[in-house]
């Protein structure tokens, strides 16, 4: 993987690169869409890659171990060869689903976690040298580190002692990743995670600690966990200044429109969320000139396009009202014509965001868009 | 509405025709895929177009007149302006619907129908003389007449007083729909429907019936209710017999690729069926080699397409393996995939079994054909 700085805005400090991988080059700030179990819910792998353009997208380690399992995975020759996304991925290290969704009976120690299945109950332990060779196994162009995702809120003694297991992890990833090779004849890369919960200088001790790793790129997780987003932001920035220029920032799991537009102005090159896809089945738009609930009433006979501004086959070619009769209807056609729109507008953010870091206006552009991202149509 | 009739098979009853209407050319045989509330489920406009290749669709006035209603359909120009489908589209008279879902609490009498709404409970009736003019207002290219369609089995008094009563609702449906214009410029023709149940003589009838009316094609119902095959065979082919050569026949919510050849056999040159996208959301597959249950463990690391056979981006860009995946794990992308893969072979075999009557060897094909359709793989 390689990383090149293309321009650093003056205003802020956002700026506009380029990763290169085996699996193509992804232009940043990029937003990613997540790939939960191997497949982005409801949208097509063509429609991914021509409607909404998105230029790399997300596995989930928890899932894809789970189901379909590592020996289809491998004996398919890997995620990409799987599902047929042929661009850039990047995996979770399940961490965080280790949490969330396995939380029930799962014991942590030094060595581990140890987890109950959602799917079907059954035991599995994480280690962090567990992880690398899974990870090794899924084929992901980037993968992360194993780490404890702390909850919000969390206590000040409880962020130290799970900060400073989430670095020894770290250090157990790299002596593994290090040592192992890619499976399939491409290039895979490790990200680190910044921890340290809301407090500031947890979060300076662990973005200098994971810096000093000197990786190809670095992420920052644990925020977006239900913080105000003031905290979400401040935090941000005071990781965001330490971690090295010359290399990538992943904001993991962040997140609003308005979220992914402050983050870039922090020095963020990288987001997923599933938000875009998951409000889109709910019936929730994000469009260029606000947040539609496309349940409501004034949507019934509204026989404009989705969104005019953006472009793209579902954007422009499908009516409100039509949408809106597809949602109320319960028909999976709603689900797949909202998740198409809003990752296409979210990936259209993150090109314009770019092109306004190359041009010189960001701030300016950043400012008016925040306001229309934010307020209720 | 036009129709030419471009040959008719030497060896059996099989017929290729085309159908001329105001939103495009229709090559019979042909299979409708079915969009009940104004989408075929899980497949956009441009898939049905683009890469299933359908050329005419269905919708289903039940329906579309209690959701998303009237006012809204009208207000956007019809149903082709509603749902963005600019090609030829067949609306049923939702006889079968009164009967199917609004069952409980129905009144039939020589009036027409009161049923309460599947969705609220709401009371509703419909007669003749309205369903013309809902029909209208949905504005399809090809409408169809309101009739009784009677269960499997049937009691032959039942069956008889009923088929009469579809006699005297023709009569009034005509009436009604000869005194009335297309609402959006377009023409709209109207098909009237044998009935008759399980019995030789009503069919007979009914078919005599119809025929004498000299609409612009005709249709036969009550078939594919339950009944075994080689009932639904015989009775398809007197019918078949006794309706107007010179124009379409179209028998109604048929059916298993066995049962579409063997109709395209006896005559018939229109299909309708929900089979293809329900199973497709179950995980059953139709395909060139045969029936395939895709949840089965032996496809869980079978990495060919899913049917080399067929071309088009579903049939040919996934593997087994992972539609197999997408489906067990409930994911909304595996009932898309098997939807527009099963749609696409659907249209495949009526455009290969006309290109079969053209060049003058169907019955061979068909024989083979229906071997291969019928056999689990
Ligand atoms: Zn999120
Ligand atoms: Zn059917």
């Amino acid at each position: 993987m390689k990383f090149f700085l293309e321009n650093q805005d003056k205003n802020t400090k956002a700026r506009a690169g380029r990763i290169q991988t085996d699996h193509g080059t992804i232009e940043t700030p990029i937003f990613m869409p997540v790939g939960t179990a191997g497949t982005v819910k409801a949208v097509h792998q063509r429609e991914l890659k021509d409607d909404v353009q998105a230029q790399i997208i997300l596995g989930n380690t928890y899932h894809l171990y789970l189901r379909p399992g590592l020996p289809i995975i491998e004996a398919a020759g890997g995620l990409h060869k799987f599902n047929g996304w042929d661009f850039p991925i990047l995996t979770d290290s399940g961490g965080y689903q280790v949490y969330s969704l396995a939380g029930t009976g799962r014991k942590i120690n030094e060595a581990g976690v140890e987890f109950k299945s959602h799917i079907d109950g059954s035991l599995h332990t994480f280690t962090p040298e567990g992880v690398m060779d899974i990870q090794r196994k899924i084929g992901a162009d980037i993968i992360m580190a194993f780490d404890e995702c702390t909850p919000y809120p969390c206590e000040y003694d409880y962020a130290r002692t799970s900060m400073e297991l989430t670095h020894r992890w770290l250090q157990r990833c790299c002596d593994r990743f290090d040592t192992t090779e890619s499976l399939y004849g491409y290039q895979q890369t490790l990200f680190p995670i910044v921890q340290g919960s809301v407090y500031k200088d947890l979060r300076q001790r662990s973005a200098e600690k994971i810096a000093s790793f000197g990786r190809e790129g670095n992420a920052i997780g644990g925020l977006s966990v239900g913080e105000p987003a003031e905290i979400m932001y401040e935090l941000t920035e005071v990781v965001c200044d330490i971690l090295p220029a010359d290399k990538p920032r992943y904001l993991m799991g962040v997140g609003t429109p308005a979220n992914i537009l402050e983050g870039i102005a922090l020095g963020v090159d990288m987001f997923d969320c599933v938000m875009p896809t998951r409000n889109a089945r709910n019936g929730m738009l994000f469009t260029t000139e606000g947040i539609i609930n496309i349940r409501n009433e004034k949507w019934k006979d509204d026989f404009s396009p989705i969104d005019k501004n953006l472009g793209g086959y579902v954007s422009t070619f499908y009516s409100k009202a039509y949408l809106r009769h597809l949602v109320k209807s319960d028909e999976m056609l709603g689900a797949q014509i909202a998740s198409v729109h809003n990752l296409s507008f979210y990936l259209w953010l993150v090109k314009e965001a770019r092109r306004r870091i190359m041009a010189g206006d960001f701030r300016m552009w950043k400012e008016e868009m925040i306001k229309k991202v934010m307020q209720r149509l």
